[in-house]
C-alpha cells in the first residue's frame, strides 16, 4: 500500500495532547470520543488507503484535461468521489439537520489529513466543498441552506470559491466583477476570474460557486465586495437541475503539481450574463469569504501535514530497502540499508519531528475550535476562538512551507532515484510547492499574524499561550536524562524567543511597520517552531507516563521529540535576532528598486 | 532578455575577494588580469544571454528524445554548442598546447557561472566534457592526450563519466562492469552504467566514455577499480572515426528537471564487449576518478550560484512589474509594485545574498586553485591547494543546497504565477534539485569535509581560516554604522560556532562516529553561511572604500552584506547547537528501523 494513515499516532495526539476527552463532554459531542474517533478513522482509513492513495500517481501522469469548455477528470476519480461521497465523508463535521455527520472538528481533522496525504488533487474538492458549505451555514439564507448545503454534504454537488482575478490574487480590493440586479432578485454575473480549484468538472451533477462581485453602487476597495451563489446548473423551485448558467470553463492550467486538480478560468456573462443570488448582506461579501477561508486555511494547513507524512513514508520505505555504503562506525564490512546512516536517520528524523509537530500543532488547534463552538460557558468560548483564531494563520503558514522542505528532504533521501518521476518522490516536492501560495501567501498570512493575531490585542492570546509553556518547562524539569534536559533547555529559549518577539512586534508595528513586516514571516515560522516543539514537549511527557505499555512507539515518539528540540528549536534564536534587527529605513528596506 | 549576466558584481568579486592582481602574477597568467577577465566576460555574456538563455525554456519543454538507440538533443541545441565551440568556450581553462585559451580557472569559473545560469541543461555537457579533460590531462598517456585531449576542446567530442550502476550510487565499492584484457592492450567492457548525462545525443561527431569498470583480478571494493576511456567510435591512428563501438543508449530518463540533458543508461558489450584502453594505471580508477569529480563537485556548486542567479533576476524582475496592495506604512493609498512589500524584499534579499555570498566563496576557492598550480613557492602551493579541497565541498555542498531554497522563494515571490509552468519560475525549482544530489550528495560531501578535510588535518586549514576570518572581524571594528556593527557581531558569533565545531568535529570523529556524522550536513551548512558571510564582509569592507565612486552600486553591497549578517548568520549558531548535541548511542540514532 502507497499509503498508511498513521492512525496510532493521531490517536495519541487526540487523546493526549488535544483533550479528546475533553470534546466529547461539550454538548451534542457525547458520542464523539475516542472510541468513535478510532472507529471513524480506522474507516476512512481504509477508503484513504485502498481507494485514494493508488489514484494519486495516475493524477500526476493523467491529468483533468479541457475540451471545448468540459473537464474531465483524471479516469477513477469520479467513481472515487461516489465512493467517498457515499461513506458520508463530506459531512464528518458538518450539522446533522443537513445530512451531516456532527462530528467534532477535531475528529473531522484527522480525517481530512489522511484525504490529503493519499491523494492532493483529489482532496481539493471536498475542500472547498466545506468551505462552501460553511459560508452558506454562515451567511445564507434558510432557502438557500435547504437548496444548496444537503446536496453539497451528499456529494451530488460540488463547491468553489471564486476569489481571484488577472488583477486581483493576494490584493482582493482590486476585484472587478460585476454583479447587476435584475429587479427580480437576482442578479447577472459579468467577469473572469482565475485559478479556480475544482472550477469545472465530470465528478458532480452541479457545481456552487460562490462569487465575489461588485454591485454597480458598492464602494471601492473591500468594503464593496459582495458574495453571491452561481450555480453552474440553475435550480428549479423543486430542487431539479434547471438551466445551464452563463459560467463557462475557457480553459485551465498547465501547473507544476496537483496536477489532477483542475485549475480554472471561469468566464461569467459572456453569453447574457451568469444569474446568481446574493449570500447575506450587500457589501459583507469579503467578511463572510473570510469564513470560508479560515476553514480553508486551516485545511491547507493539514494539506501541509499530510504531504509531509505522505513524503516521510514513502522515504522511510525506501531507506529500509537501498543497501549502501558500510557504516561509518566500522560496525558492518558489508553495505547496510541506508537508514542506517547518520545523515539519512537526520533526514528522516527531521522530517518526521516537522510532521509530528505540526500534526499535534493543528489538532490542537482544531480542539479549540469546538470548544469555542460547543463550551456551555460564553467566555471560555471566546478565550478559545481568540486561540484557534491566532493559531489559524501559525497552522497554515508553518505546515506549508515546511512541507516544501520536507518534501525537498524526501527527494534527498532517495538520491539519484529521486530525481526520476517514475519514483514518485518527485510528485510531493512538486505538489507541495503550492500550498504557502493558495488561500492566502505565507506574507498574508503573516500580515494577518502580526495584525489582527497579535497587535490587535496587546499580545494577549501569545502571551497567554506563553504561560501554557512556561508550565510544561516546569514539567520538563521534574524529569530527568538527555531528552528532556535538551527539551527543557531549548524549549526555554524558544519561549523567550517568542515573547522578546511579541513584545518587539506589539511595541514596533505601529511606529516602524516595515520594520515589523519584514519580520512577519520569520515571526510565523518562529511561533510555528516553538509551539510545535511546545507540542512535542507535551507528547514527550505522555509518552514517559505510559512508556512500559508500548516502549517502541512511546520510545519513538520521546525520541522525536529530542530531535526536535536539539535539531529544530534552536531555530527560532536565529529567527528572533533576524526579526528584531530590521529597522525600516535602512538597509535593504531603503534601496531603490534600481538597485534590485 | 530572459538572463543578463551580472558581469559587474563578478568583475568586483575577481578584483576585491579573488586578488585577480595576484593571480595575473603567477607564471603563465600575466595576461590574465582584470582587463582581460572584463573582455572575456563581457564576451561570454553576450553568448549566455543571446544564444543560449532563450533555448533554456524550449529545452524543458522539448526535451533530448530517444528512439532507437539515438538521442536528439532539443531543437536548436545542437547550434547552439555548435557556437559554444566555435567561440573556444570549451577551452578556457585548458592547456594552451591542446589548443585551449590556458586562462585561469577564476577566470573559465565567471563564465562557468553564464553557461549554467542561461542554460542548466545545455551547460551539463562541457561540464562533463571539462571533467573528461582533466582526467586525461592528469592520468592519461601521452597518445591518449594528443588523441582525445584537443578534440573534446575544439568540441568536435563530448566527454562523459560513467561511475554510478543500478547497485552502485554512492557506494563505488559495488561497481560490477567487467574489463577483460584482449592481449594487444585493449580490454572489452561489460556492464550497465546509469545516469549518465549527455551519455548519447546528436550534438558531436563522437562521445568519449571515462569508465570505472573492474578488471578479472582487481582486489573486491574501491581498491579494483579502474578508469578505461571507451570512445562511441573507435580512433583510428590518423585521428579518423572507426567502427561504431559497443556501448548503446538503451533509455533515457523521465526527470523532475534538467530535461533537455540526456541522462542515458549505457549498456557496454552486449554485442561482443566495448571496446576500451586503461587510463593510468589499473586498479588505481577512483583516484583519478577523484580528480574528474572534484573539477566536477567544483562545477555544480558554481551551477547552485547560477541557478540561484538566474531565479533572483526574474522573481526581481515580476516583482518590479506586478502591482497589488497598498504599503504597509500607508505611504500610498494605491497599491504599488510588490518589489515595495517588506516580505517580497525580505525574500528577494534572502535570494540575493545567498546567490552573491555563494558566488563570491566560490570565485575565492578558484583562485586558490590557480595559486595551488601556478605558485612559484611549493610551500604556499600545497598551502593553497589545502585551502581549495577544504572549500570543495562547501562550495559543492551549500551552494546546492541553498539553490533549491532560492529556486523555491523565487516561485514565493510569484505567488499563484509562480505555480504555473509557463511563468518559468517553476523549472528553476525543478532544475535546482538534482544539484545537491549529483556529483556526491550532499551527505557524501560533508564526510569528505568531516574526514578527509578536517579531520586528517587535524582541523589546521579550518582553524587558519578562522584566523583569517577573526582578521576581518577587526577590521570591521574600524566601520561606525548599523551594517558594520551588525556584521561584526554576527560574523563573530559565526566565527565562534565554526570554530568550536572544527573542535569538536577533531574530537569527537574517532570516539563517535554516529554523532559526528549526523552532524556532518549541518557544519557543512554552517561553514558554508560563516565563509560565505566572511565573503560578505570583505565585500562590505572593500565597498565602504570604493563607495563614493558608485554609490548605487556599492550601496547596495553593503545592504545586502548587512541582510547576510541580520538573517542568515544568526543560523550558524542554530547549527552549533543541533551538530553538538548529538550522540551516537542514543535518541534517534539508536532507534530500531522498525521504530520508523
Amino acid at each position: 500500500m502507497s499509503y498508511i494513515a498513521p492512525v496510532k499516532d493521531m490517536l495519541f495526539v487526540l487523546e493526549e495532547l488535544s483533550g479528546i476527552d475533553d470534546i466529547a463532554k461539550l454538548p451534542g459531542f457525547e458520542e464523539a470520543g475516542l472510541e468513535t474517533a478510532q472507529a471513524v478513522l480506522e474507516e476512512s482509513a481504509k477508503l484513504c488507503g485502498e481507494v485514494l492513495a493508488p489514484l494519486n500517481v495516475e493524477g500526476d501522469r493523467n491529468p483533468s484535461s479541457w475540451k471545448d469548455g468540459h473537464v474531465t477528470a483524471t479516469p477513477g476519480f469520479a467513481d472515487a468521489f461516489r465512493q467517498f461521497a457515499a461513506g458520508g465523508w463530506q459531512g464528518v463535521q458538518h450539522p446533522v439537520e443537513y445530512e451531516g455527520q456532527g462530528l467534532p472538528k477535531l475528529i473531522a481533522t484527522a480525517c481530512i489529513e489522511m484525504l490529503n496525504a493519499s491523494n492532493l488533487s483529489f482532496a481539493l474538492c471536498p475542500l472547498l466543498t466545506d468551505g462552501a458549505i460553511e459560508a452558506l451555514l454562515t451567511a445564507g439564507s434558510d432557502e438557500q441552506k435547504k437548496t444548496y448545503v444537503p446536496k453539497l454534504i451528499s456529494g451530488e454537488w460540488t463547491g468553489t470559491m471564486n476569489l481571484t482575478e488577472p488583477q486581483a490574487g493576494s490584493d482582493l480590493a482590486l476585484v472587478r466583477t460585476r454583479a447587476e440586479p435584475q429587479g427580480d432578485g437576482s442578479f447577472k454575473l459579468f467577469g473572469t476570474k482565475i485559478f479556480i480549484t475544482w472550477g469545472e468538472h465530470d465528478m458532480a451533477d452541479n457545481i456552487v460557486h460562490l462569487v465575489l462581485a461588485r454591485t454597480p453602487d458598492a464602494p471601492e476597495g473591500v468594503k464593496g465586495i459582495s458574495l453571491f451563489v452561481v450555480p453552474k446548473f440553475l435550480v428549479n423551485e423543486d430542487g431539479s437541475l434547471g438551466e445551464r448558467n452563463d459560467v463557462h470553463c475557457v480553459s485551465i492550467e498547465h501547473k507544476l503539481g496537483i496536477k489532477a486538480s483542475p485549475t480554472a478560468v471561469l468566464q461569467f456573462g459572456d453569453h447574457g450574463g451568469a444569474i446568481g443570488h446574493l449570500i447575506g448582506e450587500e457589501n459583507r461579501g469579503l467578511e463572510y469569504m473570510f469564513i470560508m477561508m479560515n476553514a480553508a486555511r486551516f485545511a491547507v494547513g493539514m494539506q501541509g501535514v499530510a504531504i509531509s507524512d505522505r513524503a516521510y513514508q514513502k522515504a522511510v520505505a525506501y531507506a529500509k530497502d537501498r543497501v549502501q555504503s558500510r557504516p561509518v562506525d566500522g560496525s558492518a564490512k558489508q553495505a547496510v540499508s541506508i537508514i542506517q546512516h547518520p545523515d539519512v536517520r537526520r533526514m528522516l528524523s527531521t522530517m518526521r519531528a516537522l510532521t509530528e509537530g505540526s500534526r499535534a500543532l493543528a489538532y490542537v488547534a482544531a480542539s479549540h475550535s469546538d470548544l469555542a463552538h460547543r463550551h456551555p460557558d460564553e467566555a471560555k468560548r471566546a478565550e478559545h476562538q481568540a486561540i484557534y483564531e491566532y493559531l489559524v494563520p501559525i497552522v497554515k503558514g508553518w505546515s506549508t512551507e515546511l512541507s516544501v522542505d520536507v518534501a525537498s528532504l524526501g527527494v534527498q533521501v532517495h538520491g539519484g532515484m529521486g530525481f526520476i518521476e517514475e519514483t514518485g518522490a518527485a510528485q510531493y516536492y512538486r505538489d507541495a510547492r503550492i500550498l504557502p501560495i493558495y488561500e492566502g501567501t505565507t506574507a498574508i498570512q503573516a500580515n494577518d499574524l502580526v495584525g489582527r493575531k497579535t497587535v490587535r490585542d496587546g499580545g494577549a492570546v501569545a502571551k497567554a499561550l506563553l504561560a501554557q509553556i512556561a508550565q510544561t518547562v516546569e514539567a520538563l524539569k521534574q524529569h530527568k536524562g538527555a531528552a528532556f534536559d535538551s527539551m527543557q533547555k531549548h524549549l526555554s529559549l524558544g519561549h523567550d524567543a517568542l515573547q522578546s518577539t511579541v513584545a518587539y512586534v506589539v511595541a514596533n508595528t505601529k511606529r516602524d511597520p516595515n520594520a515589523v513586516f519584514a519580520g512577519s514571516v520569520p515571526y510565523l515560522k518562529l511561533a510555528g517552531i516553538v509551539l510545535g516543539g511546545w507540542q512535542m514537549a507535551r507528547a514527550m511527557l505522555a509518552a514517559q507516563e505510559k512508556h512500559a505499555q508500548d516502549p517502541s512507539f512511546y520510545g519513538a515518539k520521546i525520541a522525536t521529540a529530542q530531535f526536535f528540540a536539539e535539531h529544530l528549536l534552536p531555530q527560532a534564536v536565529a529567527l528572533e535576532a533576524s526579526i528584531t534587527s530590521a529597522k525600516g529605513g535602512e538597509g535593504y528596506l531603503a534601496l531603490s528598486e534600481d538597485q534590485f
